[in-house]
């Protein structure tokens, strides 16, 4: 069993703060396409603080959120057809960050620009592409996420802030053994059927995915609640680990009826998606969606379905926040591995060389 | 069209506070002369904790508040005829900052007492001096502001804290073309009336003067509320930057009836009382009166002004705090500079001018 | 008259954070008794993070504040016959610090093991010890205090949270000279009797004991409420200082009746146990009891004494984290000394000298 160093924390040994550094040349969330509408949205996201706005195509824009005269945040303006006014002195931009109005002056500064990112809509979420200097403009498309719009689905989400860096809710989402003994009232059930799961860990160079099923177990709480099921159940965790995002399909049969390694399984579906995007080094933004598919009284459904997930999204934040801030209390120190560990330390390696690639 | 550089912050590169540097042989305002009753206040005026209280014959006297025997603020006791008494174990200072009792001793220690400020009280406002080592006293008398005096005019006013440096405040009274984008509720009125005011800059070594003409503009809504206009107007800005303070005089006349420029012009007043006094290099205190000249229902029409002055002052607030915090979390970037900058300009010409005088 | 150097702060003149150095080879207080039943106390002393909870056998334990799998605070799990469980993956550790139970795992790893303190429970008082390298066990009894348990007193006690250092609170409670100008609604009365009391201070190298007697005064308000005195009264107030906790024995009877220092006198007695436990070098835990000797109703009588306790540890508090809060800002400054400050700077001198042996 071994042990691993803590992940570093955004100050050093002297308390002076570190260069940030998150992998880059990905597509991060930015928001969900349900967040921006009329007006524009302040976020930072990896350390810059940037606007999100639509202008007048529904196409998604992001800009440095910073006017270039007096340095107002421009999300503290307002949206128009062909882009985002500041709310001080009016000056306008549009979506490649070019200043196109200086109100009562008829020449436009040659300086008078601001930052422009990628931005992208797709299957309603708002990705921003982060590159490096070789990759300023995006080498891909956006992850696809066919959940959001296949029809089969309904889904709900939303943003939680965490005062926690993103890897911890990495770790939190890649182990689910944690369902035991964090969320008993909802999704958890016995722990010791979580802690004895037949787990399966498979990973290479930018994807961790652990399967974990557990057979003939009693369904908990929020699987009652939402499907009518017969007895004991036969379920199942998938956990896909794409760096900026995870995607989670967990669900259950009724025992015996269905193969659990058959995506076309039968029964409870829970279909999260989780996009985790660093604030800085030590905050993080976390955009969920939850998706299920009722068999009956959809709209009932669904609500019982998102709200027992929040009830558990909010049980992790508490957990994790209480964690870091534990982290900082108390300093580095040795982390002894358990068997639960192996698909969050896979997808902790992955980071890091992601991280060294930025300078090196 | 130049570009400024962003106003010096608190932190330094490295994150390390720099020493605070003010313009120093001026007298700031320390408080309205009607905050200051029968109780002590405790208030920070550039970086110096300070206690200001009156002594029997109504005379305003400041100190540091900090009692010299086990550092409670003075703040914390109680005013009597002959000073100020520490609330801890009763120690009593005059107003030169000598102890002048200590409870059940008999001698007074000789380095029992506590540096003195001069302060003074002017036209309803409490003054106080900071000068540099060769002018501790003061070189002249406090300002005049015979606008709280001279019985022509009611006015209220209040303090407000404000999480932003002096100068941001300074940049937004000398800029008054913001009206129309922060203030369409109250004093704005139409964008570009303001963006296109007829505008004269005059400056010396002290004293910035900043004059705008709106000729033929519709009354914003405070204007409205407050006076019978018969309809479009004729309306003037008049800006005096004083460094430690401001003088805003500005008011309409029905359209064609009085000329701009000459100070016997009737119609609608307001005249804004501004001292903007620095708490430490990233903080201020903001004293402010607003006076008007009702022509009926006095009092009424005074409370009608006052408060679309809160509306108005609360949303400057918010635009100067949220432009600081940005500041912060960005860093130091260029400002492009716009037309309405000239008068907000040569203010920071002169403070930087007063400040590089305190080392030289 | 001598001046005395403000204590140390936890931040050099630079703003890097000095390394704590505390007093040690001591029983500290981490708790009242009554405090520590079925859930786990979270509570950082001395600068370490510790979990407090009983085992099956109602004994006291301590550990390291931080699973040794994923950091998370033990006080955020449960306690279970043999130890505490944590909240996250339900690692179990005993009173020791040795994981007994990895959920799902059959061997334990051999690093699963977080630190152990010492911890007692004496007199309804829960004490951990506090050595240095070589006095890691404790090398004598926690202090006793038999007016907890003799029967013939009636007492409440809670804990406060201070935002000051502890020597502060040493401070405070070693001049009761205060009373006549912080708590005059309760235990005060007049002020001039408090400064003029006789006091006499005796010391060693670990002990502090002032006596102060206050022949022939009013009763303050406290001690009428809660005894039915005939009119003046002869007062004294016995303070004993013994560096992690004081003992206060205060009271009074009618006038001419008993002799002040018989420790058999009658009349109205308020023993207070002071517990001042260091957070961390700048922040405190107050840990209080008031017993009192009911010559009726009891309860009510003891109520009554608790509530005007707590009115004036109340003020104590709001004077504490005021002198601190400005000492902060003003920085160190010369104090000067008066005639009530004997027994508190004796105190400082063994604190001083305690603190430097922790290095040589």
């Amino acid at each position: 069993m071994s042990t691993t160093e803590t992940q570093p924390l955004a100050h050093d040994a002297a308390g002076a703060p570190q260069a940030s550094k998150f992998p880059l040349n990905l597509w991060y969330v930015a928001a969900l396409a349900s967040e921006l509408k009329d007006k524009p949205i302040g976020r930072t996201l990896l350390g810059k603080p940037i606007v999100l706005f639509r202008t007048a195509d529904g196409q998604p824009a992001a800009l440095e959120d910073r006017c270039c005269h007096r340095a107002l945040p421009l999300s503290h303006g307002t949206v128009e057809a062909h882009g985002v006014r500041c709310g001080y002195h009016g000056l306008m931009f549009d979506n490649k960050g070019q200043c196109i109005e200086v109100p009562g002056q008829a020449k436009i500064p040659t300086k008078a620009k601001v930052p422009a990112f990628h931005a992208k809509e797709r299957d309603q979420i708002i990705w921003i592409w982060f590159g490096d200097a070789d990759n300023a403009a995006p080498t891909c498309e956006p992850p696809e996420y066919e959940v959001h719009s296949n029809g089969k689905y309904l889904f709900e989400g939303d943003v939680y802030h965490y005062d926690a860096p993103y890897q911890l809710i990495h770790d939190n989402l890649l182990d689910l053994s944690h369902l035991g003994y964090v969320h008993l009232r909802t999704i958890g059930g016995n722990a010791s059927i979580h802690m004895n799961a037949q787990m399966k860990v498979e990973s290479d160079d930018s994807l961790v995915r652990v399967t974990r099923y557990m057979p003939d177990s009693e369904p908990p709480p929020t699987y009652i609640a939402a499907f009518p099921f017969k007895g004991r159940v036969d379920r199942w965790q998938e956990i896909e680990f794409c760096v900026t995002h995870l995607r989670i399909w967990t669900g259950a049969v009724d025992i015996g009826t269905d193969s659990l390694d058959d995506p076309d399984r039968g029964g409870f579906h829970m279909r999260g998606f989780h996009g985790v995007t660093p604030e800085t080094e030590t905050t993080s933004h976390y955009f969920w969606t939850m998706a299920t598919n009722p068999v009956s009284s959809p709209q009932e459904t669904l609500q019982k379905v998102v709200e027992q997930t929040i009830m558990t999204f909010d049980e992790d934040k508490v957990v994790i926040e209480a964690q870091y801030k534990n982290m900082v209390k108390i300093g580095n120190g040795p982390m002894v591995d358990i068997h639960v560990d192996v698909g969050a330390n896979r997808a902790r390696k992955i980071i890091e060389k992601l991280r060294n690639e930025v300078i090196s």
